[in-house]
């Protein structure tokens, strides 16, 4: 199909090149080649053409059923890829990412948590003997596992699940118990009816006493009849906002035995006669959380990259409401509002890789210092992981939203694609981590540093702001905008440390003082973390001048502007309490806002295609990249097995009868 | 099944009676009494139980034809009520709201569109020989129709829609066509399959002349056969983020002739010859806009009453996370943070109501105004209308998602019912006027307003407020705040307009100048309309004393507290810009924040409760008045059919190969 007229013309009238973006955005040239390599292995072979319904027509069993077939297919073509060579001797984790980047899971399928979770358990928490035993035939796909932690119980407070593992010295097994219907497992991806093993983690019990929770591989179903074993209760629990092809499951032990190597003992172990030995927990186990959290924020930030394409595309297509009722409708990207709901998404997307970008650094500097004994950065690199993960997949989602919202009625459409980002990206807010509860760890952090700002290079802020009196001098420069959300941020810790010594002064224990300032622990963590992004998005763009043309970093300077004043804009409350802002200054962000919107509106499908996601990605009737937006729409309606008929047999059968008889009364 | 002993405790444990409050929410004795018996009766005759497998787990196909037989089984009883003269002499629209009221059209049904967009227009724009043409045979269900304005290439705009009728005059008929895809009438509900008829919208030419849009009846499929007629191409859009059920569809026309007499001629008419004869807009066709608008408000916040009743009972029986470490783990309504989630959704459900009964009383005061022939207040209720409805509906959507993720993992299943409710809610950000649009509409109204305050009740406030030197002294008082919601208003709107002024100084043409000024108009009309919100539940709480005990006078008076400290704290740097607020006051703010969450905690169920849905309207594991959520969670997912068959037949098809087969290396 020819591409649209509107968005021919705006790619030939752009400032930048959405090559150079493509290749800065994904990481250099090298990258960014593979990358495009991998999309046309396992995204164009055309296998997606036998489907010649969309996935959002199913139903529930269809769409699982397509997702094994489909998951199988690909996993093929990557075990072939590894077969052939193309990857050397990279890992295992190298591998799998680079398989999550190319989107061959996608959707999610029933074997993703299987290799994002069980394996890396085996990997991280089995001893050399366990390894040998299960991880590469996990990694080969020969059995396939989940990670059975949360239960309909007990989610985020993982202290508190209720399955069982009793230690019997006599036959040297542990015994896997459910007590209640709330200590069902729920939740494990591809437990449902795909895996056949798991890692279940569960309350130890040896020599009458109870040990805390430690994990265990437990085999669910027989290797070949695919049967649950005796005792094992297993399925699938139902559809959901999103991520349906998952196949989550539930799970139920009615005394089931596995032997003693089952529990994972590289932390602690049970020895033959049932002694418990504890080993401290190991620090790694943090990295890997972090690890996956700066994961979490990556995604979060590629899927409101995803909708920022869609509704930047769309709306350089769409052309409604005249601006002046005597000329033509313009572009709708024309109309300073939309611009207004869709450029911060895009300067988002940017920004918040960037601070990925700066906790992976964090994170590798960490491990270097664990390397040689230092321990000191650890609390505080968790801290941030924790913030960042929340708020980020918290605003990314807003974010989808918003730019779903931004492509009115059509946006609604399924094949729009909007919800099914939303609903994979919103999941986020809560798995690994509920929201607040992440919140509230950093919090406890800050608390800390609030007495002893020495402690860690991420709160340095509070030595500078050393209590409210000192307002951060508002210029209006981006160094000092980030100064002034620092100074905002040191305000509400200590707001809320005061608070929690007023509680405790008042006779209140620890624990209902702290639950009586979360309000304001929430939003000490809130600032800290916003102040983190801003600063993190700062330093990468100082350094940017030498790595693009000048055309492209000042772009890229203007996503920075437009990000911070948005930024300002909404957080005025606290920068007129904390800062040294006038009523000029405030006046002076909205001409700022608005001059930033207009300098980037040239640019903006540009930078969207930079992003450099091909359709077979994006998925979406709005946001394909010849802009032929009816066309798709169209074109996904006419799939619709309704519309194979002329008429549905519903009408004759119950339509029909009702409309001839009957007679009410006006 | 047993009530959760938690929430049996929280019921006896209550200062206020629940039963009260559903008198009080649901309009007094008779019309609580009446809402339950027709809930009994629609939703309770064991109808569904046929169903056994619940709607979420349907193919797009299964539940259409579900939903056409649900409806013809709800309407026939709803016939069978009427010719039992149950309602009298009640008119249709009585009528039909008790039946929506019922929730017999919910989830919304392929003919709500018919009830009511089709028969309304007949009625509203139908000369009295048209309306005994149709009126009554599409009240009864006879014919079936749809409401066909929507295109591809247009919503919002509607003067833009590229649908044409030719009159012709030598066989007086009208000539329809679409002349291009982006002019395919797109959106409408019912259509796709199930409707005989619509109003369709199409432009009129007639003697070479266009002259606007027009409404036209057309007949779309045969009446025996319901197969489309000649020259019509009509279908379903396919599946979208919520209202699967509403079978949206799609239409064109190629040279369809319909008589002279099809087109609604009460307003516009054209004479046999072709001359146009045009009639000056009636004043009702706006009235008709604010009354759907009204009921959309109420609608929003009655969902949002729906996920807080499902938030606040899920908290009261979900016990997670130790407040104090020592301490068994606590239900999680006693951690703040929760409360603070869903405590303001509760508040706002009824306050949001509250301002669309002021609305209503506003739309029935200038209904006799009219008849007087007083026309001063209707611009003034359309603008009220667009910001009411933009506003409300944006809020309340993101009030259901705060609930939804205030339950966690559950909240993200079908099962808890929020999908759902959050697919039906945000569409009304949408449909009938897009959000930023319709404040826009309210802009420019107060635009106007600006220069002549005088011209309405509603925007008194600039007089009080003259220039943006008078800050509203802060007084503390929901008085107090209202004023100073005002006082923010009357600063935005002014800023708004000098914006415009000084752009217009500059040369620019007005469209221009609106444009590029349209981020500080969409500020001033919310702030307009957030004012007006406050002031209407201040007044409606100011006359609550005699209505309602004392202690539910308090409680009621503690969401309004609620509600404005909330709102308060959202929009502080607007207040500290324009009322005399000090950073002692703002402290004090957080303070009654906490105070007055604490306050509500222990009526928050009985609260919910007395907003009075039947579990049949709920439809929520989480929500059930028994509040057994892991047993209802656990019924819902042993129901998929997934889970009918221990293992899928994928597993001997593709997986096992797959797992048995290959080999890759780690």
């Amino acid at each position: 199909m020819k591409v649209n007229p509107d968005l021919a013309y705006e790619r030939r009238g752009a400032g930048i090149n959405s090559e150079e973006f493509a290749v800065y955005w994904n990481g250099g040239n090298d990258k960014l080649r593979e990358k495009r390599w991998r999309e046309n292995y396992y995204l164009r072979d055309g296998y997606e053409e036998k489907f010649t319904v969309p996935d959002s027509y199913l139903s529930h069993k269809e769409l699982y059923e397509r997702g094994v077939e489909r998951t199988v297919h690909r996993f093929q073509k990557y075990r072939d890829l590894l077969a052939s060579g193309r990857y050397g001797n990279g890992n295992f984790y190298d591998n799998m990412l680079l398989m999550v980047e190319s989107e061959v899971t996608s959707p999610l399928s029933p074997v993703t948590t299987h290799l994002s979770m069980f394996v890396p358990t085996i990997l991280g928490q089995g001893t050399p003997e366990q390894q040998e035993k299960w991880a590469e035939k996990a990694a080969n796909c020969n059995i396939i596992g989940t990670y059975a932690q949360t239960e309909l119980g007990h989610g985020t407070f993982v202290r508190g699940i209720g399955t069982r593992a009793d230690y019997d010295p006599q036959t040297r097994e542990f015994v896997l118990n459910t007590p209640s219907l709330a200590a069902y497992k729920f939740w494990p991806g591809g437990m449902g009816l795909t895996g056949n093993y798991a890692v279940v983690i569960a309350q130890l019990y040896t020599q009458g006493k109870c040990h805390g929770v430690q994990s265990f591989i437990v085999q669910l179903r027989d290797e070949d009849t695919h049967m649950p074993l005796p005792g094992v209760i297993v399925g699938e629990i139902g559809p959901k906002l999103g991520m349906n092809c998952v196949n989550q499951g539930f799970l139920a032990f009615k005394n089931v035995r596995i032997p003693r190597g089952n529990m994972l003992m590289k932390n602690a172990q049970v020895l033959e006669d049932g002694t418990f030995v504890k080993s401290p927990m190991s620090v790694l186990t943090y990295g890997t959380m972090v690890y996956v959290r700066v994961l979490i924020v990556e995604d979060a930030s590629n899927n409101l990259a995803k909708a920022a394409t869609i509704a930047t595309r769309y709306s350089a297509v769409r052309r409604q409401s005249p601006i002046d009722p005597s000329e033509k409708e313009p572009q709708i990207i024309d109309h300073v509002t939309q611009q207004y709901k869709i450029f911060p998404q895009i300067a988002k997307s940017v920004i918040f890789k960037m601070s990925a970008k700066a906790l992976l650094e964090m994170y590798q500097q960490v491990l270097q210092d664990l390397d040689t004994g230092k321990f000191d950065s650890l609390a505080d690199l968790h801290a941030l992981s924790c913030c960042l993960k929340a708020l980020i997949s918290q605003e990314t989602s807003q974010g989808i939203e918003i730019c779903r919202l931004s492509c009115g009625g059509h946006g609604y459409l399924q094949c729009s694609g909007f919800p099914t980002l939303y609903g994979y990206t919103t999941a986020a807010a809560t798995y690994e981590g509920e929201h607040v509860i992440l919140l509230l760890q950093t919090a406890r952090f800050l608390m800390k540093a609030a007495k002893n700002p020495d402690m860690s290079a991420t709160v340095e802020y509070l030595k500078r702001f050393p209590d409210r009196s000192f307002l951060a001098t508002w210029d209006g420069s981006i160094g000092g905008i980030v100064e002034a959300f620092e100074a905002v941020a040191a305000a509400k810790i200590r707001t809320a440390a005061q608070s929690i010594d007023r509680r405790l002064g008042e006779g209140k224990k620890s624990g209902q003082a702290s639950n009586e300032s979360s309000i304001e622990l929430v939003a000490a963590a809130d600032a800290h973390c916003r102040a983190f992004i801003l600063r993190a998005g700062h330093e990468a763009m100082q350094k940017i001048s030498g790595k693009v043309s000048p055309a492209l970093a000042s772009v890229l300077r203007d996503l920075l502007e437009l990000y911070a004043v948005d930024a300002a804009q909404k957080a005025l409350g606290d920068l007129l309490r904390f800062t040294t802002i006038s009523e000029a200054n405030v006046e002076q962000l909205q001409k700022r806002l608005e001059g930033v919107l207009s300098r980037l509106r040239p640019n903006a499908v540009a930078l969207v295609d930079g992003f450099d996601f091909p359709d077979e990605v994006l998925r979406s009737a709005l946001g394909a990249f010849d802009g032929n937006v009816y066309e798709h729409i169209y074109e996904d309606a006419m799939k619709s097995p309704l519309n194979q008929e002329p008429v549905n047999a519903t009408f004759h059968k119950y339509l029909k009868p009702f409309m001839k008889a009957g007679k009410s009364k006006l």
